[in-house]
């Protein structure tokens, strides 16, 4: 007689098993994705199943109500005390005893699916480096007198096949009072090797541990220094908190604490205990957000750029300085948490540090080609992380190039007149009406246009932030203030007061709250060269990118970043920021970066993907490059004459208007600027 | 025509090599033990090699003067500068030329003999975990922006075949500035997995490095911390250093400092970081005395009991002190000194812990037997090491059996009347005269007996020591003064005043020195009870793994440990502490577990073979076994009924005699021994 069939769903496979067989031996010898952490001993209830009764004609069975063992004491009692779902089974306690069909609902997948919010982005598919496992212990002997730690050992071989271990000293010394309070069972947190298979044992639990196991995500940036908490059964993120970068008191960009690094012997010390100090901080704050121990924390991931990797780490970043920038070490690492000082989480907690790509492209980009994955499009995509330095990615399954192209802090609002970073009071979306050259403006904090009714006239307007002066400057360019070079035209020239003399110059205001004791918002001449300097470098490293491709446009566009998230595709292409594409495909993909480190976070398959990935990314060096500095002289125009947009040019008019230098106002004997009288808003 | 033929002695291994092979070349292909730090640049001179000529008949080849490449520049510059003996070359500068024979000097092989003092033991074969490579790094290119590390790795991998490379945070912080200062070449520190293979990086220094590299060899006992200094190149001992275990505040013996930890919540982490603090003192002081810097000390290696071994990894030794003596664990260990806190040695110091045999019997038992090799014995040989509690092995190629026995610190001159631990003042030596029942005795730190007329009498006699203490009783048995029942004749039944009452037994008195305001040294009846039952702990622990494989007598027996060295066999047997065998095949092997601790220094061999060795090994638990019981029981008498001592009794006379308790002396109503009158020495 032949043994009853038993086929899984959704995966579809199938085989036959003697009577008897319990539904999870069979799932495990047919590698049907079935989670269990008690390895079937009825304590976890991982392993729940639905069973289907019924003919099934698409699968050549007819199942009958017998074909299950009857429902037993265990699930009676999981039941009584938890509650199964309606027509659940326990896959480690019913047995086949007829041909059955048994559904794998997704919340008993171990490789479930991680539901993303952006609908456009790759799924994770669960794969943490960490697990937790149920094992029982042989008790020990005195005629057979191994360590605790040994039968452990032969437990995990027996019951997991986990034919390694090794026990750092802070879970080596939970180990026996552990085992005994357990009564021999205990459960442990197992942290597989991102880089090799070895397993490290992490902490340890008496009984059945039904606590939890979180991850931080970390993207550590110049300024700030976010964090997703993260369940590492599920990848549901349970909170996310970010504080600034402390290191800013040495530095507000990266070149000046490298530069302080350099002139103060012992300098990225104190940079490297202020950074891992933040972090514990943060550790600690989100953890209390989400109602956790910070020891609960087992794993975290860090994506940075070069400069943060080496002062994470406490290596002097003084060679990423300086031609040839070369990094310490450019390859993902994998380390304990105590290792580097980060003592807020679990003491044995592990940290995965993604690779970087070059010493000015980090693992930031690494991360963000692990979320965007441009190796993996059919259409050749640019990917473009804008920050004080941009990371460009421009690829598709033949080949990925990377670069970085400095295009300096104009973008986050720096070295603009009335510039300030992304916060309350900042404008950050500017409108201009080509025909009255009037402005309109939302401010971070309120969500009404600065002429609508609603606008609260208290609401107090203190600067200009990165996206607001692209928006400015594309605006003031569509609405013939400015011309094609990027000039700023008088009033006469532009027929609105708005355009005031500055010197020899002229500057548009925005926004005069003087009369109220405000400030003055303008965009001057120079914030428009400041401008046209960075979106050049940007333009030109995608260009010099593009020329290594081999091509002279791309299909799509990607901008990520927290600053790509807020920029509008059609201003930063009237600037000239970003190549010319369709609008509808350029696109936002968020905080890519940070969505790398969770990728990350959930999955040892992407840890060792990306490392792999980077080796295979051409980089490219914009410093020694001398196409990049054509390209970024023929990219200084708003837009410049040598590239055509016809994408953009399909959809916005730009008025043909040429200013000259000189002209209009004065400047006094005292060097101080005349105004002429201007209107107010 | 053939290739020349190039035969290398002592080896004798020999090939065919292209006319202008080097030598070193030829070694390497032929698997010729020949030395080299720099990898053939002529930079490091370990690859020396004396080149023979004329007729060699045995080799059936003649050797003409031409056969070696001429003297060249690069050895010019090397002897000019740091001389090369006569008649050497350097192996990577004189290539082939003709048949030629080539001799490999005993400093120019790798896996050199280290010649041991002691003839009867066995050498060491240098294996060391960590040696010193040479290395040249490409330089960076922002053109192929790999890390520093990684181009180290490659260079590793392709100048010294190391395929995988690990570089801790420390050594990574060094890695850019030794790079650049070493235009390119450094010197490397590698460590070889004492139980995988996986490198680690421990140091770095640019160009070729010509200091040394050391290792201690830390025997970790109750009472005190004894460390070697090693030369990890030669295994030259520099410098011995040892200082008192500062958890003797905590606790005399090891059950006390368990019976601390159990009574005093985090007793065991004030313990644990007690010892470390003396060890980080012990490893400054060792360095200072060898002149070395302490960051030079790139290895430790541990031996040490049970309790001693929990308390150093920072682990409740509780369960050590209670049936089953569950260990944590009980395997060999490698990890970092920084994770215990022995934070004197250089920051990537590794460490090495030999395994423990069982609960009872510890990592300093199983280096023991990696010193003694009792499994590579032909004769049965037994293997005692005393202490308070005495470890116990037997064994031949067949099998070995282990033990360990309850002594308790009788043996140490602990529970002892007049007993001291063997320190300048203590009676280490005694003679009693058959005839006039009179004695005789040696103090430590005098060289002379106390009978000789060259006998300093202000030497300070402060108590009796261990090996005293042994000597007094055996003697007091072959004088009969003290019957085989262990009982103490009167004045009457011995004939000398030098036995006195006290209470119902007696006293017999080795030194009075009450006159002077000294103490009076005497063998009380309590006093040979406490070693009666001390030996028989001892001998039945013996006499149990004896039981156990079968035999009733041994070939030979040797005495470890610092109290083993100074027994005399003859007394240790007159008391029935060891089994009858020949007195001369009844040896000392001085600190054998000092000495297991330096082979596993100076081997990654011998460190993987008593790993594998001590699970071969069989335990025996004593306190389990009741025939332990029985042979306690039946060897109380000295020497004891049941089993005869036909090797003894064939060189010492015991004296037929027997006493009784009662007689002489009385209890004062205040319960204070009244003393007979006793003679003055």
């Amino acid at each position: 007689m032949i043994d009853p069939l038993v086929i899984f769903t959704p995966s579809g496979k199938r085989g036959h098993f003697p009577v008897g067989t319990p539904i999870l031996t069979a799932a495990r010898q047919l590698g049907v994705d079935l989670d269990s952490v008690c390895g079937g001993r009825g304590i976890c209830s991982k392993c729940q199943v639905s069973p289907s009764f019924g003919e099934f004609p698409k699968h050549g069975v007819t199942v009958s109500t017998s074909a299950l063992s009857p429902w037993n004491s265990v699930e009676q009692r999981y039941d009584d005390i938890r509650g199964l779902p309606k027509g659940r089974r326990l896959g480690c306690q019913a047995t086949v005893q007829g041909d059955i069909v048994v559904d794998v609902p997704p919340e008993s997948q171990v490789h479930r699916q991680v539901v993303r919010k952006a609908a456009s982005a790759r799924d994770i598919i669960m794969d943490p480096a960490t697990k937790l496992y149920f094992v029982t212990v042989v008790e020990p002997d005195m005629h057979e007198p191994s360590g605790d730690l040994e039968r452990l050992a032969d437990a995990l071989r027996e019951q997991w096949q986990i034919t390694d271990l090794n026990a750092p000293l802070p879970v080596l010394r939970k180990l026996q009072k552990a085992l005994r309070k357990g009564n021999w069972e205990v459960t442990v947190a197992m942290h597989r090797g991102s880089l090799d298979d070895r397993h490290q044992l992490l902490d340890i639990w008496p009984g059945f541990h039904e606590g939890r196991i979180y991850g931080l995500a970390i993207d550590l940036g110049s300024t700030t220094i976010a964090a997703h908490l993260c369940d590492l059964r599920n990848g549901t993120v349970l909170a996310s908190s970010g504080v600034m970068n402390p290191q800013i008191r040495f530095g507000e960009d990266l070149m000046s604490r490298v530069s302080y690094a350099m002139m103060n012997p012992g300098g990225e010390v104190e940079m490297t205990a202020a950074v891992r100090e933040a972090i514990n901080a943060l550790t600690i704050e989100i953890a209390t957000e989400a109602k956790i121990e910070a020891d609960q924390i087992l794993e975290a991931v860090f994506v940075c750029n070069p400069v943060m990797h080496h002062l994470l780490l406490g290596i002097d970043p003084v060679e990423l300085g300086q031609a040839p920038f070369a990094l310490a070490t450019s390859d993902a690492m994998a380390l304990a948490a105590r290792e580097m000082e980060l003592t807020a989480m679990n003491a044995c907690a592990q940290i995965f540090i993604l690779p970087c790509i070059a010493g000015h492209v980090g693992a930031d980009a690494a991360a963000v080609a692990l979320s965007e994955e441009p190796g993996k499009s059919e259409d050749l995509v640019l990917i473009v992380d804008v920050g004080t330095n941009a990371e460009i990615l421009l690829g598709n399954t033949t080949r990925v190039l990377a670069c970085s192209s400095p295009t300096g802090p104009a973008f986050e609002g720096a070295q603009i007149s009335s510039g300030q970073r992304a916060a309350p009071g900042a404008i950050e979306r500017v409108e201009i009406d080509p025909a009255t050259k009037e402005p309109r403006f939302k401010v971070i904090g309120s969500d009404v246009w600065s002429t609508d009714p609603d606008f609260d006239t208290a609401t107090q307007i203190t600067g200009i932030c990165g996206s607001g002066i692209i928006e400015a400057v594309a605006e003031m360019r569509m609405a013939g203030i400015v011309d094609d070079k990027g000039l700023i035209g008088s009033a006469e020239q532009t027929g609105t007061l708005r355009c005031v003399e500055t010197g020899r110059t002229h500057s548009y205001v925005l926004h005069d709250g003087t009369a109220l004791g405000g400030p003055l918002i303008s965009v001057t001449q120079g914030d428009i060269r400041a401008i046209q300097l960075a979106k050049s470098a940007l333009y030109a490293g995608a260009r010099l990118l593009m020329d290594e491709m081999g091509v002279d446009h791309v299909d799509r566009i990607t901008l990520a970043g927290a600053f790509g998230a807020h920029i509008s595709p059609k201003h930063a292409m009237v600037l000239g920021m970003i190549p010319d594409a369709p609008l509808d495909k350029v696109t936002s993909a968020g905080n890519a970066a940070g969505t790398g480190a969770r990728i990350a976070l959930c999955s040892v398959d992407a840890r060792r993907a990306i490392a792999k990935t980077v080796r295979q990314i051409t980089k490219v060096e914009t410093a020694i490059a001398p196409k990049f500095q054509d390209h970024f002289v023929n990219a200084n125009a708003i837009p410049h004459a040598t590239d055509p947009f016809p994408h953009l040019l399909s959809v916005v008019t730009l008025p043909q208007v040429s200013f000259n230098l000189g002209g209009g106002g004065t400047v006094d004997a005292d060097g101080k600027r005349r105004r002429r009288a201007r209107p107010r808003d």
